[in-house]
């Protein structure tokens, strides 16, 4: 995008805000595909050139529209907190930065509609004096969008009861605007949202969402100290499996992995492992005799709201903030994204351990994954070289446990779901000439080049 | 009991309220275990030979010691909705009728505190302006009592997300009185509720209760027509899997069951399989989807607490209400109650449905079972002798279906919980003669018999 007059460009949008300033625009060309030393060494150097912020749908349109005229690449962006580059404009061009588009629109019978760049805090401020919450949100609920998490996410903190993005009806409706002469405004419903969920913005871009929530519970923050990550993993499956006890995060670490939360130092007993949740109010009991009767200590305690300076929410130990801790002590380590499941899945777990020991410091995710307990492992790695992480990748994925790898910006070889027909074809119509969030969909580059068409 | 002089016990109970009526002590000594032709033949000549009717708990302590002096058997009851003998007063004396001790005490928190005699929909009429209901009930909620439900209950509507009554977390705390010359007031909490949990009151009265609520969710009511049982059950079984759709209620029947609910036949296409569900109003787009892509046809819908008099709550048509409704139709059937569960309990339903067909018409009802998905088996029998009842018993246990027996009265050997040591030294503890609901936990007649001591 070497021939292109940024400031020209910027002048024909206004009154659209735009940023031309380039420390800036670097600045808000970024998300944390650091986390990935591999990613880190590709992506570094990706700025966009144009950063443009709509602050309704009609600039939007009227920004695709004039970027298609003049084959301008759109990279979408909500609050930049993807960790593999979701957001990174691989072939420079305009970012469109949709935090401005933050309305709330309406909440009725436990379904809410709301643009893209509303914050998760923000909707969540809405909400929750009607009595509903989020379903699951990330570990980045202060920061980040609502579009961004739909465009770019999978699950999180209340994936243990409801499942994540990729189960039917946690999405309820999408409102996607087309790249193309003359951009259309689609209504999407039903299984209908499903190309547009975790596809970047590859193939349209997201200006409101129809979500279902969750009746929301009075909730209490925990971490449950035991002798080791046996125990911890085994705490974990039980408290899952437990009906009777409601909860909302169930996440397990060794010792190797909570060692790096600073402020959590003074209230974890050196060396053990750490099942860090949340519990219903009403479930404190419960939880309390199943902890002691599986070697557990409760060693901290708090209601749900009250974090203060010094502890955040302890959801911000969980998902992928677990790595920023232990980034923030050693930049050298980096993580994995794989998945414990099927009958034997706690043996999976534990073999993991048994072979690789502290290089991958343990991290589980407590989950619901059609219908049973199963855990995401988010393992710290101490990274050494890309041959020694594809290796530890190779070894995961040949003992039958699959890698959602968070070191590809590549659509169909990250994340938690992959590219079908129906996404590449939603492209094709959507985008025809490709200038969405370019070089994320794999499908796409190879058809393109080739010319083969899978429709 | 011949030798007492009841007219004497009233006067001396007074001014505790006492029915004396022979026509009216008959009516109160019963319970539904007319559903059982087994049961029938033997309880149907069972009477108490005076009700009492305490206001208040100081009036259940004097009636309890008042009894204990005079060596009075004492069988407690709610509402008498129990359907296998819970309630019968095998050796007659006095039935303790608790349903006006009927005071909601409190709510906070999501856990409630209350009277045993509360009825279940007088309970929810309190909770749901607060934004509260019941975790699961059964389909007696409209006339049952909460503490007749814990003392001789297992699980309900609800169970789907929450399990049942066996499960460490659905009830916080008991009030418990014991059978002795001073009757103890015994505040238990956690496990230690346990052994009073269906128990039938063998070994203690229960006088108030502390239970967990859940959130209260907009449901809707709905019925799907399937091509057969066999899809009905696969749908059955992805529903409850399907960790993005919010349900409180997922039953099947096969044509032969369904036929008999009377007010449902002008909705139910001829010869179809039914599924009844509860579906959070949010969920009714995803639910809609999931039916139809399994071949479901959805025939009724309705807003939950809409009921008409034309067709009534649909969970009247579930769990023990199933039967009642074939019951009114033709009095030979009787029904099971059978756990499909494990890896394989599809294939246990299936080989049911192959080996009994039509003299066994099937009848399920999801449930959550440890975390995963299973089904109860409530399947109606069409009765010929107690021994081909024995002999289908027989099959299913031989097959890893176990049967939680509906044709006794003897809490080992039906109900969904076994009677364990605990329980018996609790009954050893607090009814020392034995006076509690006699001739039900067969622990003590056998230990009392032999004198053998199992503590």
């Amino acid at each position: 995008m070497k021939d292109i007059d940024w400031p020209k460009v910027a002048a024909d949008l206004a009154p659209i805000e735009c940023i031309v300033d380039r420390a800036l625009v670097r600045q808000k060309s970024r998300d944390f595909f650091w986390y990935s030393p591999v990613l880190n060494e590709k992506l570094k150097g990706v700025r966009g050139d144009l950063v443009v912020c709509p602050a309704s749908e009609e600039e939007v349109v009227r920004t695709l529209a004039y970027c298609h005229a003049h084959r301008i690449a759109v990279t979408p962006r909500g609050a930049g907190t993807g960790n593999y580059g979701q957001a990174m404009p691989l072939q420079g061009g305009v970012v469109l930065d949709l935090s401005r588009l933050d309305r709330f629109l309406w909440l009725k019978d436990g379904v809410t509609r709301v643009q893209a760049g509303l914050k998760l805090i923000d909707l969540e401020a809405k909400s929750l004096p009607q009595g509903w919450e989020l379903r699951f949100h990330p570990s980045t609920r202060r920061t980040a969008t609502i579009g961004g998490f739909v465009a770019g996410g999978s699950g999180g903190v209340g994936s243990v009861q409801f499942g994540g993005l990729r189960n039917r009806g946690n999405v309820l409706g999408l409102r996607v605007i087309t790249m193309e002469a003359r951009p259309r405004v689609l209504e999407l419903a039903g299984d209908d949202v499903m190309p547009a969920v975790h596809a970047y913005g590859t193939n349209g871009i997201i200006t409101e969402l129809e979500l279902p929530l969750a009746r929301a519970w009075p909730w209490q923050e925990t971490l449950v100290a035991f002798a080791d990550i046996g125990h911890a993993t085994a705490f974990g499956n039980a408290l899952g499996e437990a009906d009777g006890i409601i909860k909302k995060l169930i996440t397990a670490f060794d010792w190797s992995t909570a060692q790096y939360f600073k402020p959590l130092l003074p209230h974890m007993p050196q060396g053990q492992a750490i099942v860090l949740c949340m519990i219903a109010d009403s479930s404190r009991e419960p939880f309390a005799t199943l902890a002691a009767e599986m070697g557990g200590a409760i060693v901290f305690e708090r209601a749900y709201g009250r974090e203060s300076d010094d502890i955040p929410p302890l959801y911000e130990f969980t998902w992928n903030h677990t790595t920023l801790w232990a980034l923030k002590a050693d930049r050298s380590i980096t993580y994995l994204q794989c998945l414990f499941n099927g009958p034997d899945y706690l043996d999976k777990i534990a073999r993991t351990i048994a072979t690789f020991g502290d290089e991958t410091p343990m991290h589980l995710e407590f989950t619901r994954f059609d219908g049973h307990v199963a855990a995401f492992g988010l393992q710290l790695v101490r990274f050494t070289s890309e041959q020694r992480l594809y290796e530890i990748i190779g070894w995961l994925e040949a003992n039958g446990v699959p890698v959602a790898d968070p070191h590809t910006f590549v659509l169909e070889d990250g994340g938690m779901k992959t590219v079908d027909a129906a996404q590449l074809a939603f492209k094709r119509r959507n985008d025809p000439q490709g200038l969405l969030n370019p070089g994320k969909m794999k499908a796409w580059t190879e058809t393109s080049l080739t010319g083969v068409s899978l429709t």
